[in-house]
């Protein structure tokens, strides 16, 4: 089945305890891509990067299959910058500095050929051009998964929840399910998010797993306790490309699938923390995901057969 | 198999964002041998109360089976009393008060009829006590399990690492864990406190669950996400409670049956925080239990083969 990923793809400058880098390509969208395709083989790209975006970026992304027709190189402007620091705990992080460059005129464009589009991966970006993208497939795909942030519900909330209803998985935090809802209870939180149109909600606790919502029903899955968490910039979006890649390459969209899902999302995100940007994921193998997978698998197994 | 529980009989006054209470029955050994009680049914106490505590408090252990021949009462005596306050995230909280009482020269004594011990709760407790009980009984139990905090950290370090080395179990919470190894990483951490002496650690999460280790093995229990926290007191020792109680009734010491364990004191502790206090203890039936160590199951169950 057809993936379509759109999101950023950008510089970002990282400190964390354990050192700080230089400008390093990142971004929502390379790092969703990146985690899919190693599940899902036919992929496509929507973004917008400045002249300033080396061959390099471009070359890594098309080396794992990454279709990049629908990323539009625009001359004389400057690619998409972040610059954060991560606190002793990793948990939370300051934004040292924000130039949204090409980014702030972005008009996406979806290629002819990305049109037979099954599985879309919105990820996080301003509401309204998530929005277009949608409105600019010839077909609404089988499935849309739509991440995002807080930022948004404090400048587009409007469009936002516009954007939310429209969609069938989100996946946010446990900070941002709360300041979404105004609740604190992640079950009642969750029971809101749902009532507002997407059929599955996925919320990202960080080092503290990730819980799926549909309907009634609960499913949790930890993360893997680690030695050291090097860089968690892209884990959400690592987490989120997983998840949506494995159900394009099973063609399943079914609550089992998305359960098995979201613990391939975990694998792939507890890789993206290892290592500084996406180093880790550019050596990483399907080998060693299969493995990682097997641990997440030994993490949880527990026989209780009740009488 | 019998089961002997060693902790605090205790008053506690309770203030959360839903209300407070006055003087009401707890205590580390109150809430793990109540929870203990619905697995295993032949069960000894050893703590110390002032003539203050209610003969209600004595009737409602010995109506769940608890024998309390263990359990001094002193004349002219008051009972220990702890008073918190906790914050809006009910993950931390304030003493206001701790009145020591009958605690501040208790010297356990451990009637004969208790001498066939087999497995140990060490309940939080200062540990020269913890440790008194140990030498106290003529036989060593086969399982010894030790629940502590982090104040005697600060005042009994030499104490607590001696009486560490020698159990089997050993539970703290995540904060407790980095405080003891001045480790952040919890895996690290782990490693360290497995040196010390314990085969296995706990370290307890509160809502974002319990990790096992034993060696080089992990096992990770979610605590189930609940509408609404009410009252986190005792939590901790319902869910020790629970996982010895278990291991008791079964008398296996398998790793396997610990992660059972881990999961019925996880479901313990999950009804603790329902209510105020012991209420919601003291209303449980058997078949709730069941009903909800089957929504545990449920809540991690995923199927994945690996080819």
């Amino acid at each position: 089945m057809s993936l379509l990923v759109i999101g950023t793809v950008a510089f970002d400058a990282i400190e964390t305890p354990f050192g700080k880098t230089d400008k390093i390509i990142g971004g929502a969208a390379t790092y969703a891509s990146m985690s899919a395709s190693f599940f899902q083989k036919k992929m496509n790209l929507v973004s917008v990067v400045g002249e300033d975006f080396p061959q390099e970026g471009i070359d890594m992304l098309n080396h794992r299959g990454i279709n990049t027709a629908g990323l539009q190189i625009k001359q004389g402007e400057k690619t998409f910058f972040w610059s954060g620091r991560y606190h002793e705990d990793m948990n939370s992080r300051d934004t040292l500095d924000t130039q949204l460059n090409v980014l702030s005129t972005f008009d996406p464009v979806i290629p002819e050929s990305y049109q037979d589009c099954e599985f879309l991966m919105l990820g996080n970006l301003m509401p309204s051009i998530q929005m277009s993208v949608l409105q600019r497939l010839s077909r609404r795909p089988k499935l849309v998964v739509m991440d995002t942030m807080n930022f948004w519900m404090e400048v587009a909330m409007p469009d936002l929840l516009q954007m939310i209803s429209m969609v069938d998985v989100l996946t946010i935090n446990d900070a941002e399910a709360r300041q979404l809802t105004g609740e604190y209870s992640l079950v009642k939180a969750a029971r809101k998010v749902l009532s507002m149109g997407p059929r599955y909600l996925i919320i990202k606790k960080g080092e503290h797993g990730a819980l799926l919502f549909h309907g009634e029903n609960v499913f949790f899955a930890p993360a893997l306790p680690l030695e050291e968490v090097f860089d968690p910039t892209g884990a959400g979006d690592t987490f989120a490309g997983g998840f949506i890649g494995y159900l394009a390459s099973m063609n399943d969209t079914s609550f089992d699938a998305m359960k098995r899902a979201v613990i391939y999302g975990s694998a792939m995100a507890s890789f993206c923390v290892e290592k500084f940007g996406l180093e880790r994921m550019k050596e990483l193998t399907e080998a060693q995901v299969d493995q990682r997978v097997q641990q997440f698998v030994e993490l949880t197994d527990f026989e209780i057969t009740l009488v």
